[in-house]
Protein backbone atom coordinates (compact mmCIF):
# COMPACT_ATOMS: atom_id res chain seq x y z
CA UNK A 1 0.00 0.00 0.00
CA UNK A 2 1.52 3.40 -0.87
CA UNK A 3 1.43 5.70 1.65
CA UNK A 4 -0.65 8.97 2.05
CA UNK A 5 0.67 12.39 1.09
CA UNK A 6 0.29 13.40 4.56
CA UNK A 7 2.14 10.29 5.63
CA UNK A 8 5.05 11.05 2.90
CA UNK A 9 5.27 14.78 4.18
CA UNK A 10 6.12 13.23 7.39
CA UNK A 11 8.88 10.77 6.45
CA UNK A 12 10.85 13.63 4.13
CA UNK A 13 11.47 14.98 7.24
CA UNK A 14 15.20 15.57 7.49
CA UNK A 15 17.51 13.80 9.97
CA UNK A 16 19.00 17.33 10.94
CA UNK A 17 20.52 17.98 14.42
CA UNK A 18 18.48 20.09 16.27
CA UNK A 19 18.10 23.57 15.66
CA UNK A 20 18.07 24.06 12.14
CA UNK A 21 15.21 26.01 11.14
CA UNK A 22 12.05 23.93 10.04
CA UNK A 23 11.00 25.32 6.76
CA UNK A 24 14.79 23.58 5.74
CA UNK A 25 14.05 20.69 7.64
CA UNK A 26 10.86 19.70 6.21
CA UNK A 27 11.12 21.16 2.17
CA UNK A 28 10.90 18.45 -0.19
CA UNK A 29 10.74 18.29 -3.69
CA UNK A 30 7.27 16.00 -4.71
CA UNK A 31 6.39 15.27 -8.42
CA UNK A 32 2.92 14.27 -7.11
CA UNK A 33 0.75 17.43 -7.53
CA UNK A 34 -2.94 18.04 -5.93
CA UNK A 35 -5.32 19.48 -8.76
CA UNK A 36 -5.78 22.90 -6.69
CA UNK A 37 -5.00 26.71 -7.82
CA UNK A 38 -2.61 28.48 -5.87
CA UNK A 39 -3.79 31.80 -4.94
CA UNK A 40 -1.95 34.91 -6.68
CA UNK A 41 -1.71 36.27 -3.04
CA UNK A 42 0.53 33.14 -2.37
CA UNK A 43 2.21 34.01 -5.01
CA UNK A 44 3.22 37.76 -4.42
CA UNK A 45 4.45 36.14 -0.86
CA UNK A 46 6.91 33.26 -2.74
CA UNK A 47 8.39 36.20 -4.82
CA UNK A 48 8.73 38.38 -2.50
CA UNK A 49 11.07 35.86 -0.26
CA UNK A 50 12.84 35.79 -3.11
CA UNK A 51 13.44 39.46 -3.63
CA UNK A 52 15.11 39.55 -0.17
CA UNK A 53 17.96 37.20 -1.14
CA UNK A 54 21.35 38.61 -1.20
CA UNK A 55 23.30 39.04 -4.22
CA UNK A 56 26.77 40.75 -5.61
CA UNK A 57 26.70 44.17 -5.35
CA UNK A 58 23.13 43.83 -4.45
CA UNK A 59 22.65 43.59 -8.49
CA UNK A 60 19.56 41.27 -7.87
CA UNK A 61 19.95 39.49 -11.34
CA UNK A 62 17.19 36.82 -11.13
CA UNK A 63 14.55 37.21 -13.49
CA UNK A 64 11.47 35.14 -13.38
CA UNK A 65 8.78 34.45 -16.01
CA UNK A 66 5.85 32.55 -14.20
CA UNK A 67 2.43 30.78 -15.59
CA UNK A 68 -0.49 30.05 -14.38
CA UNK A 69 -1.90 26.74 -16.24
CA UNK A 70 -3.40 27.54 -19.34
CA UNK A 71 -1.49 30.40 -19.87
CA UNK A 72 0.79 30.61 -22.63
CA UNK A 73 3.32 31.10 -20.21
CA UNK A 74 3.25 27.97 -18.86
CA UNK A 75 2.52 26.51 -22.32
CA UNK A 76 5.88 27.79 -23.58
CA UNK A 77 7.60 26.58 -20.37
CA UNK A 78 6.29 23.84 -20.55
CA UNK A 79 6.94 22.74 -23.68
CA UNK A 80 10.53 23.24 -22.71
CA UNK A 81 10.88 20.45 -20.26
CA UNK A 82 12.08 17.21 -21.03
CA UNK A 83 9.60 14.40 -21.70
CA UNK A 84 10.09 12.80 -18.08
CA UNK A 85 9.52 15.77 -16.55
CA UNK A 86 6.43 16.84 -18.20
CA UNK A 87 5.32 13.70 -17.62
CA UNK A 88 4.56 14.30 -13.64
CA UNK A 89 4.79 18.43 -14.21
CA UNK A 90 2.09 18.86 -15.97
CA UNK A 91 0.00 18.96 -12.89
CA UNK A 92 1.68 21.42 -11.46
CA UNK A 93 -0.55 24.34 -11.56
CA UNK A 94 2.09 27.21 -11.58
CA UNK A 95 5.73 27.02 -14.03
CA UNK A 96 8.36 29.73 -13.11
CA UNK A 97 11.40 29.73 -15.24
CA UNK A 98 14.56 31.17 -13.48
CA UNK A 99 17.10 33.28 -15.69
CA UNK A 100 20.12 35.43 -14.53
CA UNK A 101 21.24 39.03 -16.19
CA UNK A 102 25.22 37.90 -16.14
CA UNK A 103 26.31 41.32 -16.31
CA UNK A 104 26.72 43.95 -13.78
CA UNK A 105 24.25 47.13 -14.38
CA UNK A 106 26.35 49.75 -12.88
CA UNK A 107 29.29 48.75 -15.28
CA UNK A 108 28.63 46.27 -17.84
CA UNK A 109 31.39 43.76 -16.40
CA UNK A 110 30.80 39.80 -16.37
CA UNK A 111 29.21 39.36 -12.78
CA UNK A 112 30.38 35.38 -12.39
CA UNK A 113 28.13 34.64 -9.62
CA UNK A 114 24.96 35.59 -11.66
CA UNK A 115 23.97 31.75 -11.11
CA UNK A 116 24.60 31.80 -7.89
CA UNK A 117 22.65 34.30 -7.01
CA UNK A 118 19.78 32.66 -9.14
CA UNK A 119 19.94 30.10 -7.30
CA UNK A 120 19.96 31.80 -3.87
CA UNK A 121 17.18 33.43 -4.54
CA UNK A 122 14.88 30.38 -5.54
CA UNK A 123 15.92 28.73 -2.99
CA UNK A 124 14.65 31.49 -0.81
CA UNK A 125 10.91 30.80 -2.92
CA UNK A 126 11.36 27.56 -2.25
CA UNK A 127 11.82 27.82 1.62
CA UNK A 128 8.82 30.67 1.56
CA UNK A 129 6.16 28.12 -0.38
CA UNK A 130 7.07 25.31 1.89
CA UNK A 131 6.33 27.92 4.44
CA UNK A 132 2.97 28.65 3.08
CA UNK A 133 2.35 25.45 2.42
CA UNK A 134 2.85 25.09 -0.80
CA UNK A 135 5.29 22.74 -2.76
CA UNK A 136 7.90 23.15 -5.66
CA UNK A 137 9.74 20.90 -7.54
CA UNK A 138 12.99 22.55 -9.08
CA UNK A 139 14.37 20.73 -12.64
CA UNK A 140 17.49 21.36 -14.21
CA UNK A 141 15.95 18.93 -17.07
CA UNK A 142 14.54 21.62 -19.96
CA UNK A 143 15.58 22.85 -23.47
CA UNK A 144 17.80 26.25 -22.92
CA UNK A 145 17.29 26.75 -26.29
CA UNK A 146 13.80 26.23 -26.60
CA UNK A 147 13.11 28.33 -23.62
CA UNK A 148 15.30 31.31 -24.42
CA UNK A 149 13.76 30.98 -28.48
CA UNK A 150 9.96 31.28 -27.01
CA UNK A 151 10.54 34.12 -24.75
CA UNK A 152 13.34 35.86 -26.72
CA UNK A 153 15.61 35.93 -23.94
CA UNK A 154 18.61 37.54 -24.29
CA UNK A 155 22.26 36.30 -24.50
CA UNK A 156 23.13 38.18 -21.95
CA UNK A 157 20.99 36.17 -19.26
CA UNK A 158 21.70 32.64 -18.23
CA UNK A 159 18.84 30.07 -17.41
CA UNK A 160 18.78 28.65 -14.20
CA UNK A 161 15.80 26.28 -13.58
CA UNK A 162 11.98 25.21 -14.06
CA UNK A 163 10.63 25.50 -10.98
CA UNK A 164 6.67 23.56 -10.78
CA UNK A 165 4.77 24.94 -7.69
CA UNK A 166 1.59 23.53 -6.45
CA UNK A 167 0.02 21.80 -3.35
CA UNK A 168 1.31 18.32 -2.61
CA UNK A 169 -1.13 15.50 -4.26
CA UNK A 170 -1.14 12.03 -3.44
CA UNK A 171 1.94 9.77 -3.97
CA UNK A 172 0.20 7.20 -6.00
CA UNK A 173 -1.25 9.59 -8.28
CA UNK A 174 2.21 9.14 -10.00
CA UNK A 175 1.84 5.77 -12.30
CA UNK A 176 5.71 5.66 -13.30
CA UNK A 177 7.32 3.31 -10.41
CA UNK A 178 10.57 4.99 -10.15
CA UNK A 179 8.83 8.42 -9.55
CA UNK A 180 6.58 6.68 -7.02
CA UNK A 181 9.57 4.99 -5.10
CA UNK A 182 11.23 8.35 -4.83
CA UNK A 183 8.41 10.38 -3.76
CA UNK A 184 7.93 8.01 -0.86
CA UNK A 185 11.65 7.21 0.32
CA UNK A 186 13.36 9.43 2.92
CA UNK A 187 15.49 12.15 1.57
CA UNK A 188 19.10 11.64 2.28
CA UNK A 189 22.33 13.45 2.03
CA UNK A 190 26.02 12.85 2.35
CA UNK A 191 27.36 13.55 6.00
CA UNK A 192 28.84 16.35 6.71
CA UNK A 193 32.31 15.59 6.70
CA UNK A 194 31.86 14.27 3.28
CA UNK A 195 31.63 18.31 2.39
CA UNK A 196 33.18 20.60 5.18
CA UNK A 197 36.78 20.61 5.52
CA UNK A 198 39.41 22.67 6.72
CA UNK A 199 42.08 21.39 3.70
CA UNK A 200 40.74 20.38 0.33
CA UNK A 201 40.00 16.36 1.42
CA UNK A 202 37.33 15.30 -0.62
CA UNK A 203 36.78 11.71 -0.82
CA UNK A 204 38.16 10.07 -3.29
CA UNK A 205 35.10 8.29 -4.11
CA UNK A 206 33.01 12.37 -4.89
CA UNK A 207 36.16 13.48 -7.18
CA UNK B 1 25.69 59.68 15.81
CA UNK B 2 26.07 56.51 14.17
CA UNK B 3 23.50 53.90 14.92
CA UNK B 4 24.19 51.28 17.65
CA UNK B 5 23.74 47.27 16.15
CA UNK B 6 20.83 46.51 17.46
CA UNK B 7 18.77 50.11 15.84
CA UNK B 8 20.78 48.70 12.43
CA UNK B 9 19.26 45.41 12.59
CA UNK B 10 15.28 46.59 13.28
CA UNK B 11 16.55 49.28 10.43
CA UNK B 12 17.70 46.23 8.01
CA UNK B 13 14.02 44.72 8.44
CA UNK B 14 12.58 44.35 4.83
CA UNK B 15 9.54 45.99 4.17
CA UNK B 16 8.61 43.26 3.04
CA UNK B 17 4.44 41.68 2.70
CA UNK B 18 3.02 40.38 5.30
CA UNK B 19 3.93 35.99 5.72
CA UNK B 20 7.19 36.19 4.52
CA UNK B 21 9.34 33.79 7.05
CA UNK B 22 11.04 35.95 9.55
CA UNK B 23 14.65 34.96 8.36
CA UNK B 24 14.15 36.29 5.16
CA UNK B 25 13.08 39.79 6.35
CA UNK B 26 15.74 40.19 8.97
CA UNK B 27 18.49 38.53 7.59
CA UNK B 28 20.88 41.37 6.23
CA UNK B 29 24.83 41.17 5.53
CA UNK B 30 26.98 43.64 8.13
CA UNK B 31 30.45 44.50 7.54
CA UNK B 32 31.09 45.29 11.17
CA UNK B 33 31.53 42.05 13.34
CA UNK B 34 32.02 42.20 16.93
CA UNK B 35 35.18 40.49 18.66
CA UNK B 36 33.49 37.09 19.48
CA UNK B 37 33.99 33.70 19.07
CA UNK B 38 31.79 31.19 17.15
CA UNK B 39 30.92 27.82 19.05
CA UNK B 40 31.42 24.36 16.84
CA UNK B 41 27.69 23.44 17.58
CA UNK B 42 26.34 26.52 15.99
CA UNK B 43 28.62 26.16 12.97
CA UNK B 44 27.59 22.36 12.40
CA UNK B 45 23.98 23.56 12.64
CA UNK B 46 24.37 25.78 10.04
CA UNK B 47 26.08 23.56 7.76
CA UNK B 48 23.45 21.28 8.82
CA UNK B 49 21.22 23.95 7.26
CA UNK B 50 23.09 23.94 4.11
CA UNK B 51 23.17 20.31 3.41
CA UNK B 52 19.70 19.96 3.55
CA UNK B 53 19.39 22.42 -0.02
CA UNK B 54 18.01 20.84 -2.94
CA UNK B 55 20.56 19.73 -5.84
CA UNK B 56 19.77 18.47 -9.43
CA UNK B 57 20.05 14.70 -9.51
CA UNK B 58 20.68 14.91 -5.68
CA UNK B 59 24.07 15.64 -6.34
CA UNK B 60 25.00 18.42 -3.79
CA UNK B 61 27.77 20.01 -5.81
CA UNK B 62 29.03 22.20 -2.44
CA UNK B 63 32.11 21.76 -1.07
CA UNK B 64 32.72 24.30 1.90
CA UNK B 65 36.36 24.83 3.50
CA UNK B 66 36.03 26.96 6.72
CA UNK B 67 38.79 28.31 8.48
CA UNK B 68 38.48 29.73 12.48
CA UNK B 69 40.41 32.87 13.17
CA UNK B 70 44.24 31.70 13.54
CA UNK B 71 43.68 28.94 11.52
CA UNK B 72 46.13 28.24 8.14
CA UNK B 73 42.67 27.59 6.59
CA UNK B 74 41.62 31.14 7.27
CA UNK B 75 44.96 32.44 6.41
CA UNK B 76 44.47 31.12 2.83
CA UNK B 77 41.19 32.28 2.47
CA UNK B 78 42.07 35.69 3.87
CA UNK B 79 44.85 36.22 1.88
CA UNK B 80 42.81 35.56 -1.11
CA UNK B 81 40.20 38.27 -0.63
CA UNK B 82 40.65 41.79 -2.68
CA UNK B 83 41.89 44.45 0.06
CA UNK B 84 38.83 46.23 0.18
CA UNK B 85 37.23 43.04 1.47
CA UNK B 86 40.20 42.23 3.51
CA UNK B 87 39.84 45.41 5.58
CA UNK B 88 36.82 44.84 7.26
CA UNK B 89 36.42 40.96 7.28
CA UNK B 90 39.88 41.01 9.06
CA UNK B 91 37.50 40.84 11.82
CA UNK B 92 35.16 38.14 11.21
CA UNK B 93 35.88 35.40 13.41
CA UNK B 94 35.35 32.32 10.59
CA UNK B 95 35.63 32.76 6.83
CA UNK B 96 34.27 30.02 4.56
CA UNK B 97 34.92 29.93 0.69
CA UNK B 98 32.40 27.74 -1.40
CA UNK B 99 33.23 25.37 -4.04
CA UNK B 100 30.98 23.22 -6.07
CA UNK B 101 31.68 19.97 -8.89
CA UNK B 102 30.64 20.95 -12.08
CA UNK B 103 30.38 17.18 -13.27
CA UNK B 104 27.38 14.58 -12.47
CA UNK B 105 29.29 11.87 -10.12
CA UNK B 106 27.08 9.53 -11.31
CA UNK B 107 28.22 9.72 -15.18
CA UNK B 108 30.70 12.79 -15.16
CA UNK B 109 28.02 14.66 -17.54
CA UNK B 110 28.84 18.28 -16.95
CA UNK B 111 26.68 19.94 -14.22
CA UNK B 112 25.72 22.90 -15.61
CA UNK B 113 23.63 24.08 -12.30
CA UNK B 114 26.43 23.65 -10.19
CA UNK B 115 27.12 27.41 -9.07
CA UNK B 116 23.56 27.54 -8.86
CA UNK B 117 23.07 24.68 -6.21
CA UNK B 118 25.79 26.15 -4.32
CA UNK B 119 23.93 29.47 -4.32
CA UNK B 120 21.38 27.81 -3.03
CA UNK B 121 22.71 25.72 0.02
CA UNK B 122 25.17 28.61 0.46
CA UNK B 123 21.58 31.00 0.73
CA UNK B 124 20.07 28.21 3.30
CA UNK B 125 23.67 29.11 5.38
CA UNK B 126 23.07 32.30 5.85
CA UNK B 127 19.60 32.62 6.86
CA UNK B 128 20.02 29.52 9.52
CA UNK B 129 23.27 31.48 10.90
CA UNK B 130 21.01 34.83 11.24
CA UNK B 131 18.38 32.13 13.07
CA UNK B 132 21.31 31.65 15.74
CA UNK B 133 21.99 35.27 15.83
CA UNK B 134 24.99 35.07 13.83
CA UNK B 135 25.67 37.56 10.26
CA UNK B 136 26.78 36.68 7.42
CA UNK B 137 28.32 38.71 4.61
CA UNK B 138 29.06 36.69 1.23
CA UNK B 139 31.57 38.27 -1.48
CA UNK B 140 32.61 37.28 -4.66
CA UNK B 141 35.82 39.94 -4.70
CA UNK B 142 38.39 37.60 -3.96
CA UNK B 143 41.28 36.08 -6.15
CA UNK B 144 40.10 32.54 -8.14
CA UNK B 145 43.65 31.73 -9.00
CA UNK B 146 44.73 32.43 -5.47
CA UNK B 147 42.29 30.71 -3.62
CA UNK B 148 42.72 27.97 -6.03
CA UNK B 149 46.24 27.18 -5.75
CA UNK B 150 46.15 28.05 -2.00
CA UNK B 151 44.39 24.95 -1.61
CA UNK B 152 45.02 23.09 -4.55
CA UNK B 153 41.26 22.98 -5.70
CA UNK B 154 41.10 20.91 -9.05
CA UNK B 155 39.93 22.18 -12.25
CA UNK B 156 36.34 20.59 -11.80
CA UNK B 157 35.45 22.45 -9.18
CA UNK B 158 33.83 26.45 -9.27
CA UNK B 159 34.44 28.20 -6.76
CA UNK B 160 31.25 30.65 -4.97
CA UNK B 161 31.66 33.21 -2.50
CA UNK B 162 33.82 33.74 0.41
CA UNK B 163 31.47 34.12 3.63
CA UNK B 164 32.55 36.27 6.78
CA UNK B 165 30.34 34.54 9.44
CA UNK B 166 30.26 35.80 13.33
CA UNK B 167 28.39 37.84 15.33
CA UNK B 168 27.11 41.49 13.91
CA UNK B 169 29.57 44.51 15.73
CA UNK B 170 28.89 48.30 16.22
CA UNK B 171 28.79 50.51 12.78
CA UNK B 172 31.21 52.61 14.45
CA UNK B 173 34.07 50.07 14.33
CA UNK B 174 34.07 50.92 10.39
CA UNK B 175 36.44 53.42 9.55
CA UNK B 176 35.37 53.79 6.04
CA UNK B 177 32.55 56.17 4.87
CA UNK B 178 31.34 54.26 2.07
CA UNK B 179 31.34 51.11 4.43
CA UNK B 180 29.47 52.78 7.81
CA UNK B 181 27.25 54.58 4.87
CA UNK B 182 26.24 51.46 3.64
CA UNK B 183 25.62 49.76 7.45
CA UNK B 184 23.48 51.58 8.64
CA UNK B 185 21.10 52.26 5.02
CA UNK B 186 17.75 50.78 5.13
CA UNK B 187 18.06 47.55 2.59
CA UNK B 188 16.84 48.17 -1.07
CA UNK B 189 15.50 45.64 -3.68
CA UNK B 190 13.69 46.30 -7.21
CA UNK B 191 10.29 46.08 -6.99
CA UNK B 192 8.20 42.39 -7.92
CA UNK B 193 7.23 43.88 -11.69
CA UNK B 194 10.76 44.59 -12.14
CA UNK B 195 12.16 40.56 -11.83
CA UNK B 196 8.10 39.16 -12.41
CA UNK B 197 6.59 38.65 -15.57
CA UNK B 198 4.58 36.48 -17.65
CA UNK B 199 6.47 37.56 -20.86
CA UNK B 200 10.18 38.54 -21.25
CA UNK B 201 9.54 42.49 -20.70
CA UNK B 202 12.82 43.46 -18.82
CA UNK B 203 12.19 47.73 -18.03
CA UNK B 204 15.32 49.24 -20.41
CA UNK B 205 16.99 50.35 -17.42
CA UNK B 206 17.95 46.85 -16.05
CA UNK B 207 18.73 45.63 -19.68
Amino acid sequence: MTLSASEVHHLKRASAVDGVLPAIVQRWSPRSFADREVSHADLKIVFEAARWAASSYNEQPWRFLVGDRNSLTYKKIFDSLISFNQSWAVHAPILILGTAKTKFSHNEAANRVALYDLGAASSYLTLQAHALGLSTHQMAGFDDAAARQAFEIPDAYVLGAVIALGYQGEPDALTNQQMLAQEVAPRERKPLKHFVFSAWDVPADLH
